[in-house]
């Protein structure tokens, strides 16, 4: 298979064409951003550690029934992914208040929720990914009811099996974001990265922030943060 | 029916106790706010309009099976209400783009939906009334999913029958914010009010705005627009 062409540059990923049609190669870069591009840096290895955990994630996924757009590890930074057109949503799944959550409705940060929650943002930087209903999403052609059903069903799969995954690493699974696509043949597909740029994790024990809030907020130490989720997550 | 102490005074509306146990009594201000009390002014005579119009569209909805807190119209600005415990959400249903809608989407003012569509605010004017989905809803204890269901098959309904009934009026309905309460027997009614406060009424010829939106974007001619609104509401 040949890279070819870059098609697009994303805040963390850059993604191409190759020589056979429905495969693209994502590669992954040490960029950070955080607050819709405002904050930039970097976080040195981060592209290596992001791509090797959302592939080992995304393989654990599929062995538990939920398709995925990954076809093969590459190299340390670059995976050949199916082709997709990507679902202009984001999908986050709540397990604990944190974050935004916690701004907007005036929640503690730790407070646990009754159920995991879902919610979707509409990926459009210029409105700044605003918070959107499955009513809106309709009404506006984003996607259609059974769609959505889908995509929560899938959604809320990953919870259950990532967050039983993590338990047993000592890691709390607080709350994650996840994109899904459409492949060729119309099948929607889990898409985009499952890292510690798109979850929140927290250590068991010592609630310490394992994830890029370690960036966004200023708390230092996000490269032995990311190594860690790292560590952990192949020693299992 | 004896007219007790006051028990809340809100931007439109002051509600009443009465010496009866599960009977309050709402009393309509002229006072009008917008954008969350930033903008205050004064609408004269809208407590009587807001009163009769919500009073009448109350009615129509009781006879197409929507249960209400109506009780009685007592007065030009005064009404006896069934006692609820209000439930802390803003349940807004659109049938055409508008207001915040436009402004968050990114959608033009005036696009028809292609469904109709239901949103929650979370009522807390701390936060500024924030967007919340069924799932934080029912994450955050704040209603059930079977109340949720309740009230969006009340929401729907409201909206047909208002939308029919104003089409013969010439009145296009965009959208509108509805309450929910619950009776102290643990029954959902349609509460608070219908009125230009609370609808955006087009006409269906010339798009004139007949509601709030000219208060809130200083376009002149509110007093008009909600004489307009009753004349044509109680012409039928």
């Amino acid at each position: 298979m040949e890279k070819g062409k870059m098609i697009y540059e994303g805040k963390a990923k850059r993604v191409y064409e190759t020589d056979e049609k429905d495969i693209y190669i994502v590669d992954y870069k040490d960029d950070a951003t955080a607050f819709n591009g405002e904050k930039k840096g970097t976080i040195s290895g981060k592209g290596v550690i992001n791509n090797r955990v959302t592939n080992h994630f995304m393989q654990i996924l599929e062995e538990n029934g939920i398709p995925t757009h990954l076809i093969k590890e590459l190299s340390d930074r670059e995976t050949a992914v199916k082709k997709v057109d990507i679902i202009m949503l984001e999908v986050i799944i709540r397990n604990i208040a944190a974050g935004s959550f916690s701004k907007r409705y005036g929640v503690k940060e730790g407070t646990k929720l009754i159920a995991p929650s879902l919610e979707y943002s509409y990926k459009n930087d210029d409105l700044g990914d605003p918070l959107i209903n499955d009513y809106h999403i309709i009404s506006l052609g984003i996607a259609t009811r059974e769609e959505l059903d889908t995509i929560a069903d899938y959604a809320f799969k990953v919870n259950k099996v990532l967050t039983d995954y993590l338990k047993d690493l000592n890691i709390i699974l607080v709350d994650f974001k996840l994109e899904f696509g459409k492949t060729s043949d119309g099948k929607i597909v889990l898409a985009d990265e499952i890292s510690p740029d798109t979850c929140r994790f927290w250590d068991a024990t010592t609630m310490e922030k394992l994830d890029k809030d370690r960036f966004r907020r200023d708390l230092g130490g996000e490269v032995e943060a990311y190594n860690e989720i790292l560590k952990r997550v192949f020693s299992k």
